[in-house]
């Protein structure tokens, strides 16, 4: 065990983080800074002050932080600029909110003098690859303590009776055997693991879901929805600007009314094994939807061709938690270059689970020419006589082979 | 203008065709052979043979074949394979017919001793490309006539007036307009583009949508509905096994009756437009979503992920046309081995224009395994330790240039 | 034939372009502009001058420009950047040259009010796609007039018989019978296509090459030069700084020397064909290889393999004639976006043909860590058992895959 | 320490794996086979014997196989095939042995009834990765033993302490400090690290280099060689007909004799540093090239492109040590697809450290048509008024874009 003097714990002031806290204290006999955000979970945060202060963490030591902004405007809506989705379904609701998290560790760290950060995430999943990437990241040399892959803990008895003899108090909920599903949420999603759903065969519980009401409970009549982007981010809907957090707070409301956004997968995890997942990402589904749209005409097709080649490797990097890598900003350098012209609105129906696009338009960046596309007579715009000469040419490498193919037959 | 002796021409019996016919006749002085595919358009196909005979083609020159086993089998399976998608959003409908006809085309060319092919597809579009490609690869020395480019009949009127000049029946519906839309159907999609959707600014009517209900309009309950997939391709639908064609129309009408696939989008066209188009796409849009399920469960991470990385290169060669291409077949080599072992089923629910997967399941290939994926003591499937070897050394790069950027700043 | 009021010319005071200026006059009685660009082809460009002249170009309507400042700066040490080949060997010397000729024609055209353009490039060619590509991004609207494509001068007779009738000076050379080779060069390099290489079986004649002395006449003692880099350009050879087309100059000066830069490849043009070129890029081959040194110890490995990814087709955008398309500039965004640390020196050894780093190093971004790569003891620079983790979280998948095979085996 | 039966460990016969025998034995108490492969690195094996026996392993227990065949026809030649270069420069020669031994090792267990494996690769490099995932990948149960993770004998005094305290027979180099360099050889090429080495900006000693005379001592004659293809692989020099390894082995003979093939670079590790090495690649070297230029007139471009976009990822694959995973294999699907007309000869000029190809034909699949080609009059193969439709509907979207810039900018 190493030496640590001081260490920035991401606290959310649940049991599993309260049990961190106490264990950290104990088993480094070190001082434990906490750090609580909020990231539009929609959590009350102030009872995570009190928590840590019956815990004996010193008033200048605990740190609350609305992140909320930032979140959306420098983490989220860069991705969204992107398209990304991993494995062809997932928005990457968490994946994107752990470097922001482990940002602020490492500023407080800076700030408070700590020489460690610690999380509560365990050692199977994604998360844990994610906070520290971003820890050592931003700064190498910080010691990094993972309780779960440390103490002997490994079950809910063991955890439940650390936190009894510590004096931690423990909710109802989990004397009567905790959550029923593990969760994760944020101003992006909400996701649910674990539990009944480790069985890749069972329908989600109506009940799991928190963030959407059921397609089938969703209103009758469809609603029309207006999104203004400027450079590839969302500035206002239904021509209200807003700030960059409250325009995906608005977006989650309306897809939530609507059942949008509910997803059900099983993904691959970037240490190694299959797990499955269920997520609500109500405003983030019609955001992607509606930011496709209006890149489809105003971006160039072999700029938009590009970005879809180079799109699952953008996700895979920040599912995998390479968020502060140089590779990935060198992709949104990219990215961003292409977003220049992505100016215009789009208007989208939601409708009992579903986004659909009904209209598009930029009145400064539309690439989208109807005097040439037109069925009807175009006044010359367009010599349908060069497709000649365009297939002649494109076809001339099949022609050559087929020649020879034929050849060699005879 | 070339000389010609006999050419196939690819004939509907609808209007423009039957203009193409005579046109032909009478500019290339040649014999015209007609050849009409049934590919679940949903068309009698026998008025096309009596038009024929009436504008005078031989019996013996009147070809009309039911393609839809080949069509779903050999062209729509095996790009599913892929999970092919154009642009995000297009599910590539009338790119993956175009090649059959060209082929068929030219095997009764072949047959027929014909010198020359033609096509009805306009010269601003895709489809010529996809026709002649297609025709070039499979028999490089024919002569390809595309009547749009070359005549002067470029407006709906001149259409008419050489229509009524040369006796060919008009219905009615084209003297009071034409149709509305410019449509393309088959198997796995029916397309609308043109006049009203020229504007991408008007959303679609109502009126307009052909094959799916409203989701306004679709039941009130979910529906449930077990696909089941053999190395990649769907075998039974609720453990009924059926061919090819008749899975793809049993799944159109399951996707139609709750209204799922409905598609409005613009797209770029290979020719270098941007266009718009409108696609209801019911089965295809259900066999994507339960295919990526099958492969989520029974294929290796990083296969899934080179197959994403692919996909878009993929899907735009099918836009584009180079079904017959030597790089479509290396693609396909490379996805066809991946399917070996995506084996299983998927079961999805049906409601109001969404479709959902909410199980999935292999007996034979689950790569799923829940004894390493659980939240809950996993009896040492998996040593959480592990993890902290492999963050130290996927982050080591990163921790060797931030120690370097701290020395800099120094 | 349509109206053309004053065409520029891309004029190299040839007798192909000597005719097509005549021809432009005849054809189309047009004004025509000349324009003549030093790119470091080694050639005197006052008798282009006197030649236009002569054919009754006026004064003001001829302009010989110096273009290799721009040409190395602004166009080739970009191009290095990315590190591009085409098909494995070509450095696109000629490629990269088109682009900045083609604008500046639309800058004169500008200037002088034309609404033509004009390059004596023929219709089998790379070339005349990257000059009109060029072209039309640039000024949509003008009009561009390919002689070669044009004219019914398709034998070298007809076309000395054209200029014999219309009093254009034939040099010798053309009366025995033409260069013997086409060529083309720059301050990048020189290429050689035609006669004896259609054979892509003929070894090229040793009086061929030009630019380099044979790797068997070349000094038998190796030269070793030092290159200097800031941003991923070169800015000193041997410590001397000196500007872009210098530096590049010196270059070919030292690999031509030694023989360093000969190539003989056939390659697949944009238009269809394969094709047999031949190429001396003396500097280009050094330039090359020390760039990719000086990556070697500055670039992120990830951000290098990233580069390498997406090289060939940034080289193959090139080659087909895309600079001024957005797709390149998104690519180039990225690419830039690396260079920043790309700073330092690479010594390289010239002998006889060959290229060999013998030394690279980076005072202020190397990311070599002796202290971590040693072989030695490197006191704790690096733990040897997160090696184990490591391997066995991304062993995991492996695993899972390779137990179900046993289990399905058995 | 977990509990080992019996293992099998890849055995030199050197002083470190004697040292790891002696090691296992004493510290695992378990038996040990031993495991020796020539694959073709130049060595007496039957001394491995002789030490093996000394050391007290059964001679039921001792393994020496010839795997070169093997290596060069199933390892070594479908990776050429795919033309992989690591880093733009590293022909791969130690990563594609590895698998080989791993699957010979693992086979020896099965048979030999073996719980355990083990080798002799530091926790730094890049072996150990390839020998474990290979292990995993072929064996998953399999226990892997690396002892220089795990024991205290981590400075050369101590190992040579514990070798003189049991007995290991010590040379008499290894007393004088012990090889310079770490070295790898095998068929396709011998290796450099460390030591010297490990400083970027020094030059590596003129003696280091084993396989390859210096160019500078290379015949003063140039030597012609032609190679013979057959679905991409090599089956003849000179005519000559021979089985794989011999003709790796005489490549090499050619290209030592000429200096070809010697590298000096800075690579990206795996496990995440950089790191410095030399290699002699001779038969590789002029392999590579002439694989290229086989492709050159029998692929096709877009194949060809394909297949150059896919390279740098399929070189990591087997640079990282995923020779057995599926992501390997289904790009193997793809290349190996592509070479079933990869069929034909190249002439090769081998000149004091340079290889040039000066000649290429294939009787059956050269896509080089000189008819379509040539500069001269081509009697109507190729009509060039085809590349008008061509660059005006290419440049369409370029066209469209600068008409809306410039509508912006008024």
């Amino acid at each position: 065990m190493s030496d640590v003097r001081k260490v920035v714990l991401a606290y959310s002031g649940g049991l599993d983080t309260s049990v961190i806290l106490k264990w950290l204290q104990d088993t480094y006999r070190c001082e434990v800074v906490t750090f609580t955000a909020d990231l539009g979970q929609g959590e009350e945060l102030e009872p995570a002050r009190q928590k840590a202060l019956a815990l004996g963490i010193k008033p200048e030591n605990i740190f609350i932080d609305d992140l909320r902004e930032t979140f959306v405007r420098d983490f989220v809506f860069p991705m969204f600029r992107a398209n990304a989705i991993y494995e062809g379904e997932y928005l990457l609701g968490t994946s994107i909110a752990r470097p922001l998290i482990a940002k602020r560790q490492i500023e407080i760290a800076r700030a408070t003098g700590a020489d460690a950060v610690a999380h509560g995430a365990t050692g199977k999943g994604n998360d844990q690859v994610r906070f520290e990437l971003g820890y050592y990241a931003l700064m190498p040399e910080i010691k990094v303590i993972a309780p779960w892959r440390e103490w002997d803990l490994n079950s809910r008895e063991k955890l439940l009776a650390y936190a009894e003899k510590h004096g931690i108090p423990i909710e109802q909920k989990h004397r009567e055997g905790g959550a029923p599903y593990s969760m994760d949420a944020n101003l992006l999603h909400i996701s649910y693991e674990g539990r009944h759903l480790e069985d890749p065969t069972a329908e989600p519980e109506a009940s799991m879901w928190r963030w959407t009401v059921a397609p089938e409970e969703a209103p009758d009549t469809p609603e029309y929805v207006e999104l203004t982007f400027e450079k590839g981010d969302l500035v206002a809907i239904d021509g209200e600007r807003m700030r960059p957090h409250e325009l995906l707070a608005k977006l989650n409301e309306l897809g939530g009314k609507h059942g949008v956004g509910r997803l059900d997968l099983v993904e691959n995890r970037y240490v190694g094994m299959k797990s499955r997942g269920c997520y609500e990402t109500p405003g983030g589904t019609i955001l992607l939807k509606a930011h496709r749209a209006i890149e489809s005409i105003t971006l160039d097709r072999e700029v938009a061709h590009l970005k879809d080649d180079l799109m699952p490797r953008y996700a895979a990097l920040i599912y995998n938690g390479y968020w502060f890598s140089p590779e990935r900003q060198a992709l949104q350098a990219l990215i961003d270059f292409t977003q220049q012209t992505v100016n215009g609105w789009v208007r989208v129906k939601l409708y009992k689970g579903s986004v659909m696009v009904v209209a598009r338009d930029s009145a400064t960046d539309s690439l989208f020419d109807p005097t040439i596309a037109t069925f009807e007579d175009d006044r010359g715009a367009y010599n349908q006589k060069d497709a000649e000469g365009f297939i002649r040419l494109n076809s001339l490498r099949l022609r050559i082979a087929a020649k020879l193919a034929a050849k060699r037959r005879r």
